[in-house]
Parts: structure tokens; sequence; C-alpha cells
């Protein structure tokens, strides 16, 4: 068996980039008029090439990214439905969101033309893998897929982090790209882990938007650069966030020891490395908030934290940990154990109190990695200034018993406005992949709150819409046909249907 | 009847910014949880109210913007419709887009939880006026109107060519306000005619985002102050465009004089200051193409130009003519009239080729007001030359018989990707608002174009997603309950339906 980890990966030129750049602008041209159904054959025969390759890529991701078997054996499975649910979102073909208001020849004073529209893709896209999800946020990941799906093109940079296997899932794509027919270029992927030719591919002329997964710092600076540029463009970036979790005090007391364990357990998994891993834990001062850090802190005691992504993951956690370690209010409650491979760490605990978080800016920063800080506060006013307090969130997450719910209404019904996802009595990890899901939330956790990076509306991250006035139906869109010809849900004088619209210009409703 | 006019309109303090911007975010978490009907039924009192003022609105607003009261009259009517509309969207409920995905609880490896997403309002609005429409895109305007039905408040900047006007019309918002129980500080006004007071209310950390309408200098300043800010925000700036004509040439031979006189029409309507104004008209140069440009440069001359709206509108009018005139390879074809009053202008009309054009980007700039560039194309190829050099756009007309867009597919396909709105045998002014309409385009048209200002998706400017895991029926919104309560159309499951669903945990499809 061939491997590709010992390969050095050279980094892309700006003459590489602009070909790049150039061929996935030509391929868009053909690709974005492409129906539905050729664009899912597509994805298709990407998910069926890493089905295929799956035995094949698990040990280089597993030496790449330190990330166990199981862990990544799922992700594949993740990535692979994730494709598929894609390709079928474009063989339905409703999420076009096809919007119909037919014309009134006879209003008075003037006649209402008839105007139709539909999303339609926008470019080429550049996509900025992650290191931590190294199939499902990565090269043949939900940014590349929603892109292709929505008729974009796309220029992916490889994370310096799983090069070898980057390369080997950008040789699927372009593998499935040929066997489906698909125009060259459609995708491309290049290496670049200085700053250069990142910006180089953030500036050119003929990038649309960005899709991004990664720290707060790249991702701010992403978005800075986009916004500078002759032609602004628009930044999906996904930054992380802390996630925080109330624990409201019936709840704490009738089970507090279950979901301090399964708290913990989403805390510890793949040592820490994601970004709806929760990192603030908020409960009661109280005996039940004691018993409950008891047990959380045991689990930290006995876990023993792997080597983790990559060198600078590495040492930003360290940094991050030393910083706290150093905060006069902020007390450790326990550590954990570390493997003996390089970049391995140790779990930490932290607790603090409201008040100290609530003044403290440094406190609400996410630190990539196991690491939890637990805040005690005194009154449920102090749940309500803590959640005044924070930043944008990926998620929030509530623990409470109907009773607690029904007296916390103010603190939940507040919440939304600092998150994406709002969870009760459940962990943020494992984000679904489906309709409803938002992956996304206000700044800092994202650059732009109005869409998520995960589930099927993302795919609007890469579409704009474009209205049609006084078409004649033989130069329509088959979307947009009185026939409805692909049967879809349309929204048409104001109401969803599938019928079709009646001829010789009689209004429909 | 009293009169406005001669008062004078202090600056806004920072001090009154900030308790502007205060109130509204303490009114916002209030409103924000307001049914639909409720809301609705304030925007009503507001259409109430400016149809109650109409007659004594209108001689202010004449006074004002110089803009002629058959014009007026006829926009107070789309403005008050265009209240109603949001209103009517509001009692129907369903434009929440809610999407709900039901939990599989058997599934393996883990089950699926319980994921519903709607979409929200986002805290306070910035708005700033335009000077050209002073009812639709102004103090109760498309901007006011979307962010207030959305669940938003607002703090609205006036617009220093009308503030009597602007006055009078937010003293009929705040009484709708109060007449409907709204809470205090639901929306105010500020003036501001210097640059420091509006850039401390767009740096101010309660707005959370910008709704602008006006030149492309002062769009793209708003753009990247937002960008700069602790937290970005976003800017949904409308700042115009050259709105090209294509008129191809079978239509030109069969029907040139009607499109002269249909087009000269358009873009000499008030004195051409509609950011739709047909600003480039390209055809092929031919004896047809002659016969077009006498008649048209026959209405040119017929006319008499008007006042325009403001001191600063016309000096930019009066540069822009002035850089055209000493353009080498532009040419004068004619010139009208002007009126008597102070800031009247004439029309112009210019010819130029398309080689010049494609080569000179000054040329690509929008002149608002009654100007028209006309460029002649050697071919078809030169057609799409011109396509291709072409900006972002508001809207892009093609004029066309069957034949003639049989012929030119390419062009018109490819003609998409750089405007909102394509519209085949018409004019580009006359924006209606409608549920498909698209008022909006790719840079520099808009400062993104996802989004329309005219029409009733201008609403989602001002929500995001969020979406609840694992809620209890007991505390999920109306919009997400199992019954459907609002009777709304909603996505469950990858379906559109407003079935409910069946209660202890079945599934529903």
């Amino acid at each position: 068996m061939m491997t590709f980890t010992d390969k050095k990966y050279s980094e892309a030129t700006t003459k590489e980039i602009d070909e790049a750049a150039q061929k996935a602008h030509n391929a868009f041209l053909v690709y974005r008029n492409f129906p539905g159904n050729k664009k899912a054959n597509f994805l298709e025969a990407i998910a069926s090439g890493i089905e295929a390759q799956r035995d094949f890529l698990r040990p280089i991701a597993i030496k790449e990214t330190h990330l166990g078997d199981a862990r990544l054996n799922g992700e594949i499975t993740r990535t692979i439905n994730q494709i598929k649910l894609f390709a079928d979102l474009l063989k339905e073909g409703s999420w076009v969101n096809a919007i119909i208001d037919t014309a009134q020849p006879e209003r008075k004073p003037l006649p209402k033309p008839d105007i139709r529209q539909m999303q339609k893709p926008i470019g080429v896209i550049a996509v900025f893998g992650a290191s931590n999800f190294p199939f499902a946020f990565a090269t043949a990941g939900g940014d590349t897929i929603s892109a292709l799906a929505a008729g974009c093109t796309v220029v992916y940079k490889a994370h310096p982090g799983h090069p070898a296997l980057s390369e080997m899932i950008a040789q699927i794509i372009i593998d499935a790209a040929q066997k489906t027919n698909m125009p060259d270029g459609i995708f491309s992927m290049i290496h670049a882990g200085s700053i250069e030719p990142a910006t180089y591919l953030i500036k050119h002329p003929l990038i649309k938007a960005i899709g991004f997964t990664g720290s707060f710092k790249a991702g701010k600076s992403i978005y800075e650069s986009a916004a500078k540029r002759d032609e602004p463009i628009p930044v999906y970036a996904e930054m992380g966030s802390v996630n925080p979790v109330f624990i409201l005090p019936e709840m704490m007391q009738q089970k507090g020891n279950e979901i301090a364990k399964s708290l913990a357990a989403s805390n510890l998994l793949s040592t820490g490395q994601f970004c709806t891993n929760p990192g603030i834990i908020i409960s009661n001062e109280n005996a039940d908030t004691k018993n409950f850090e008891t047990i959380f802190s045991d689990c930290i005691k006995e876990n023993t934290g792997d080597a983790m992504l990559t060198d600078s993951i590495f040492s930003s956690y360290k940094n991050n940990i030393q910083k706290l370690l150093e905060e006069d209010d902020v007390s450790i409650i326990s550590k954990g154990n570390k493997s003996e491979k390089t970049n391995a760490v140790e779990p930490y605990m932290f607790a603090t109190s409201a008040d100290t978080f609530i003044n403290n800016k440094e406190l609400h920063e996410e630190i990539f990695g196991t690491s939890s800080l637990h805040i005690t506060a005194k009154s449920k006013d102090e749940f309500m200034k803590i959640a005044e307090a924070l930043q944008g969130q990926l998620t929030i997450t509530i623990w409470g018993t109907e009773n607690d719910i029904s007296d916390y209404t103010e603190l939940i019904n507040y919440l939304e406005l600092k998150a994406g996802r709002i969870i009760i009595n459940g962990v943020p990890t494992g984000v679904e992949v489906t309709h409803a899901m938002m992956h996304g939330g206000p700044y800092p956790a994202t650059t732009d709150s109005k869409f998520t990076s995960v589930g099927t509306t993302a795919i609007y991250r890469f579409t704009r819409p474009v209205c049609y006035q006084n078409f004649d139906e033989k130069f329509l869109h088959e979307e947009l046909k009185n026939k409805n010809p692909l049967n879809i849900i349309r929204m048409i004088n104001g109401r969803y249907t599938k019928e079709s619209i009646k001829k010789n210009n009689e209004i429909f409703y």
C-alpha cells in the first residue's frame, strides 16, 4: 500500500493559485448551468470514492491527526452521509427557493409584471479546511460539498495538519469529476503553510466567497482581508466558541451525578478538540454543585489526554492553560494525565466565581482542547448577568427539569440572543447533519451569524437570489417554468405549492 | 397648517445617540417576543397614520425634495402598501422559515435528537434614509419597516435632504407605537449632516446591523467602518448602479422607435434620480441604432430637467457630466433644458464605442441624474465583452424578439452573474414590492448581494436562524410547536406542510 505521509508538500506559488482560480472560473461558467441530477451524480461519485478508499484513508488520517480509528471511521461515515444528503437535496430540487409573482396586466395605474426569483450560484469559492475534522470539515467536507452542490467551483487550501490525506481525497474528488464528466478545474487543491499564499488566494479577484473553519485569529484575519478587497466578498468563518452550559438547580439536585459524567465525556472527547466542546459550566453555589464538581473532577483525573492535532494547537493549549493557572481568582480543580505521544496534553478543570468571570474578558475566550471553567453563581440574578456578559456562541446548553425551565424562562429566552443553537438536557458535541441544524452563531463564533456550516441550509452561503422579470416561459430556467417540470415546491403569489401555473396569462390564484 | 421646513435641526450628540440606542435595545428585549399579530397592528397603525396625514405631508415633501406632487403622492401609496404587505406577512406567519427534524430515538449508533429552527430578530438596526424616495426608502420606508417586521427596533438617521418630512413621519411612527402599546424606544430618529454622529452610530456596540440606501462613497465608508468594529456587523447598503440595457438587433429593427421613447421616459423620470435609472444602453452599430438614437435624442432635447434633490447631488451631477464632456472618446449626442429652479440641471445623452467603454473604468460609474451613455458594438462578440467588463448591477435589461433571445442565450445567461434582476422588454425603473422582487446585486450595486431592500424577503436582513434542540413542546415557540397553532407552512423532515406533528414521540413521516 502506498502512503504519502513522507512526501513534502510545496507551498503554492502565485502562478499556481492564478491557474487554479482561472480554471475554476472557467469551469464555473459551465457547471453553474448543470441540472440538479448531474451535480448530484458528481457528489455521489465523491461519496462512493471515499467509501471505496475508506480502509486506505484511515491509517493515513490516524498518522497525520493522532485521532483515534473509531472516531475517524465514524467521521468518514458522517462525511459520506453528508455528501449524500446534499445529492438528495439537488435531486429533489426545491432548495432553489423559487418565488413566483404572476403578472396582473389589468392592474391600475400600471400593469404588474411577472417576476420570478430563484437561488443561483455565485462563482469560485475558496475553502480553508479545518484540522480537527480531517474528513467532515476538510477536503470533501461540508464547505466544499455545499459549494459544489450550489453550483459553485472550489479552490481548496489543504490544512497543513493532514496534507497527505488531503491529497488523497482531492484525488478522489478529481476522479469523481472526470468519471461524471464535470468540467476541468471544478475542484483544485493548494498547499500553504504560510500566510502569503493564503492571502493571495483571499485577494484573488475570481474568488467570490470564502468558507473557513478554524481559530478566531485566522478567521478574523481572513474576514478583514476580504473586507479590504476592491470587491469585498463574504467570509463564512466558523471560529469556535466556549459553548456555555447552564445547570439549573432542581436538575442539578436530581441528576448532578449523571450530568457530570455526560458533560465530562463531551469535554474529554478527542482531547477536547471540537468547536462545540463545553468549556464553561455555570451552576449554583451549593452542595449539589460541589458534588457535581467532584464527579466531573474524577473524570478529568482518570482521563489521559492524547497528542493534539498540530504543533500550534499544542502550544496554544499550553499557553492558555498557563494563563489560567496564573489568574488570581481562578482555581485549578483537577488535572488528568497525558499519553507518551509527542504533543500530548493533560485535561484541566478550573473554577471561578460569577463576578470574576463577568469582569475578566480573558476568561471568555475559547481554549481549544480539554479544559473547562466551572462558574458558580449566588442567585438567579447572577445567572442572568453571566448570560448578558457572554459573547456570541455556537451553542448554549441548559440542563433543567420542567420546573427549572419554567422558573428560568427569562434566562433561556435571553440566551437565544447569544447562540445559534440552544440545547436542552444534552451535550453540545455531536452536530447533526440535518435540515434544521444551525452550526453558526453571533460573532465571534462566526463572521456571519445568518449562515450555518453544517446541514443543508449551508448551501445558501454560496448562492444569491436572481430575479427574472417578464421572461417568456421558453426562456425561463426549469425551476421557474409555469409547468413546474421539476415538480418542486415553489411560492406562487405568496402560497407554497407544487402546482403548475395556468397558461394564457391567467392569474394563478 | 403647521409646517416644519424653517425649523433648524441640530446634530445628534453622542449622548443622544447612546440614549436612542439604549432605549432601542431595551425595547428590543420586549418587542422581539411579540406575536406576529401584535407587530402587524403596529405596522398597520403606521400605515393609517401616513394615510391620514397624506395631504399634510405632500406639500412638505414637495418643498424639501423638489419632486412633483403626482410622483410623491404615488410614492405615499406605494409606501403604505409596502407597510401593509409586511403586516400581512406577519399575520400569515410562515415567513419565519420553520424547519423541523423530528427525533429518531432508535437510531444507531446514536439516537437522533429533535431539532427545530426558525428565524429570529437580531437587535437594534441603524437605518440611513435615502434622499430620492422620501417616503418609500426613508423614515417609514422599506428598511425601517422590514426591521420592525422582523422584530428588531430602529434608530433612524434622517436624510438631511428632507428633515421636516422625516420629523413628521417619525412622529407618526411614535404615535402608532403608543397607540398599539409598543415599548418605548422602539423607534428613534436622529439628525446628522456631518460624518461624526453617523460614524458614532455605526460603531455603537448596541447596533447589530445597518440598512442604507445612497451613494457608493457613503455606502462603502459605512461598510468599512462596520467591518472594523470590535464586533463587525452586517451592512445592507444599496449603492446604485448603471443598469445596462442591451437592445438586440431584430427587436431594434422592429421596435426601435417605441423602445427609444420608453427608455428615454424611464431615463428622464424625476430628473433621473433613481438607482434603477437606465444609464448605459448597448446596441449594434447600424442604421437601426442611428434611428433609435435620433428619437432618444429628441426626447432628451425636448425635456426640461428639474431641481435636483440636494446641493451635493446637484454638484456631483455637474462634475460627472463635466468629466464625460472632457473624455476624448465620448461624444455628446444631445442635451435638454433646465427649469429656472435652483439646482436644476439639463439631461444629457452621450455615445461611445464598445472598446472605449471596456477600457475606461470611469465610464462604468453611476451618474446619478438624467444621463445616458449609448454604446455601439460591432459584433455579438463585443456584446459579450461588454457584459464581461460590467461591474455588479441592480438590474440588467434586454430588449429582444424571440429570435434575438434564442440567438443571444449565452449572453443573457452570462448576464445573470452581474445583476440581481434581469428584465426582458421592459424598463428597469418601477421596482415592484412583491415576494419575488430582488432589489440588490453584486458589488458595487450593494454590499451584500444575498439580500434585497425591496419586497418581503427584505425582512431576512434583520433575522438569523436559531436552532432549538431537544425542547419540550411546552417550551417551544408557537411557530415550532407540534400542533402548529399558527397554521403556518413548515419544512418537516424535508417536506413542506401545514400539518401538525403527532404526539407521543411518533416520527412524523
